[in-house]
């Protein structure tokens, strides 16, 4: 019987999507076992990649659009919608991400998630009722207000005046308008992607943790996580949801609380959705080996990314299964991994190499590295 | 029952010996099979680090004695003794080596392999009555001359006059004098380690096909082709022994159609020698795996590299062992070795890095990949 491959690495950031990755592993897993069955499935963690990931582990489709940007100008976007048709995935860092501003106009004060509301907001309106949405990479500290806003909700000041968008504005926060919220949007489901579990404000919040590397100077910290508190107690008291202190409320500068407060949301690991949506188990279920990888693999993995995620579905399924990973760099004490799932790790690298020449020989390195790899199993 | 790896890597260059190799890939296969048996076979192909790997896989010495360089000046060179205490080994380059000269100073016309000879006189007068002669990385062109008037052969002029040392003044020579040659030198077999099948003299031969990289220019080229051409004719005459055409005379600048007119001399492809003098045959039939390597692996290996050597040898012993190779430098169509007796081939680099960090960070990353080898076999 011909031997069968599950191939379930992350992208290589700057080098190659999850499957790119999956294309070169079969190329030198067939070099060596012309024969080999080798099962796509790309993977991500629900950061960078996981729209097209999940969008090409399940056949489905991406849609651009261009929305509000993070300081208030266009920016074009993308999300996706599997192959099921009835679920959409986005990245709320492809409409409000941190690349969208440059060192000298990243602004934590003004910067708005209004886009991804934008994006979520076309997703239901093509009759989409299930959401994943990545959070990580976001440019934004404004408690998901913007996001919110697309949707319908309006922020109104003492003078039932619309807010301005950002976090810097939220002090003015008197109440929540909700009557001309999107009627489907009760119908909605969102799964949050997110691994980070600070609340929404306090010293492990949002604005004290991840504000300053979204340009907060500590006075900013100071006024952004005052807004939120008193933002938190507005959607306590009007929505009776309690978002200041709840795990996960601060991650993406509080979208996460916002989507709570807001939508029908739940939050899981990114790679948990990724694994259930992509179906890895079930593939899992008829493979004989099981490789992944990503770009960059050390002590840290275990923490939630992908290969690790594949490493313990692989092992879940048969324990007696052999995980074998590929990184473009092998990091600090990778060996702790061999507790977690992994059998085995191997660099892709072939020599003393400038990054930029290891990026573009990406597709061959893994090729080769497979090769070998498939020559030892089989 | 515990397996048993035999570790028969060839030198890192610049990084580590072969038997630092060996140390490393045992130190990263006990992390995976903490029982396993280790058997470290240091190879060597003949070239810079026969000498190191001979002693360290029998348990020899190093001998280190003051010779006469190429230039005439001394030179501190070093040699070994097997462990059975009746082999020598030298490399003709310790002693008469271009690492001896610099761009400046390089002259084929006057550098001598007076050094080479030197060391084997002074490994037969302690009773050695074997040698091994690895002659890679020559800075002579004298057709051995100089390591024969070491042994006690005279190259005199028509006046009787003692020829000056270099291939530049060998169109003087009108006899060889065999009065006073070493008496035990005809009990001393050599054997001579190299890889070249070139003729002493022609378009093939040591002057043309070696000599500029010894600092020959076009004219000097055709002044030792001539010199090395009337010194055959002379030792033809004289001893009755054909060397202008033999194969593998033209090695070193002619020190092999040298050894094979004055010596004892049979010549074997290195890699040949060292597997046979290690007992590696020996080793590896209770092996159950053969772990390989060299600093830079690519389709030349097959050319007669020691991981090569040590692959078919494995193969050999049992067809179904695995063989392993690892490599600071995976180069061009590694892949095409994979008809040759190789498994698998891996690169030990662990991310983008400069050369000077890799050489310096070997041991670790051969202990890493390692590693993961033995996890994957094991």
């Amino acid at each position: 019987m011909s031997k069968v491959f599950v191939l379930a690495p992350d992208s290589f950031k700057e080098s190659m999507t999850a499957k790119e990755v999956c294309e070169a592993m079969e190329l030198g897993i067939k070099r060596a076992i012309p024969d080999a069955k080798c099962i796509h499935v790309p993977m991500a963690d629900g950061g960078e990649g996981t729209v097209q990931s999940l969008v090409d582990a399940t056949g489905g489709s991406l849609i651009e659009k261009e929305v509000t940007g993070p300081l208030g100008t266009p920016v074009l976007a993308k999300y996706g919608i599997l192959g099921d048709g009835k679920t959409g995935v986005i990245e709320m860092a492809s409409a409000s991400g941190i690349h969208h501003v440059t060192k000298d106009t990243k602004n934590p004060l003004i910067t708005t998630t209004l886009g991804t509301g934008e994006l979520m907001r076309d997703c239901i309106e093509r009759g989409i009722t299930n959401i994943i949405l990545g959070i990580g990479g976001s440019a934004t500290n404004d408690g998901g207000a913007g996001m919110a806003r697309a949707l319908g909700y309006s922020f109104l000041d003492q003078d039932g005046k619309e807010l301005p968008l950002g976090g810097g504005f939220l002090n003015q926060l008197d109440r929540i308008d909700t009557s001309a919220v999107l009627p489907q949007l009760k119908d909605v489901s969102i799964l949050v992607a997110s691994d980070v579990t600070n609340p929404l404000c306090g010293e492990r919040g949002a604005s004290a943790v991840f504000g300053p590397q979204k340009g907060a100077t500590p006075e900013m910290v100071a006024t952004l996580d005052n807004n939120l508190r008193h933002y938190g107690g507005i959607i306590k008291k009007q929505l009776g949801i309690e978002v200041i202190d709840v795990p996960g409320a601060g991650g993406a500068g509080g979208l996460g609380g916002g989507l709570l407060a807001f939508t029908k949301a739940t939050m899981r690991r990114g790679i948990e959705i990724v694994i259930e949506y992509t179906g890895l188990e079930e593939q899992l279920k008829q493979a004989d080996y099981c490789i992944t990888g990503e770009g960059g693999i050390d002590f840290q993995t275990k923490f939630g990314k992908a290969p690790y995620g594949v490493a313990q579905a692989a092992k879940r399924v048969n324990k007696e299964m052999k995980v074998v990973a590929l990184a473009g760099h092998v990091g600090q004490d990778v060996e702790t991994l061999y507790d977690e799932g992994f059998d085995a790790i191997f660099g892709i690298v072939p020599g003393a190499a400038q990054l930029e020449t290891l990026l573009a020989q990406g597709k061959e390195n893994v090729a080769r590295t497979s090769e070998s790899v498939a020559r030892l199993l089989s």
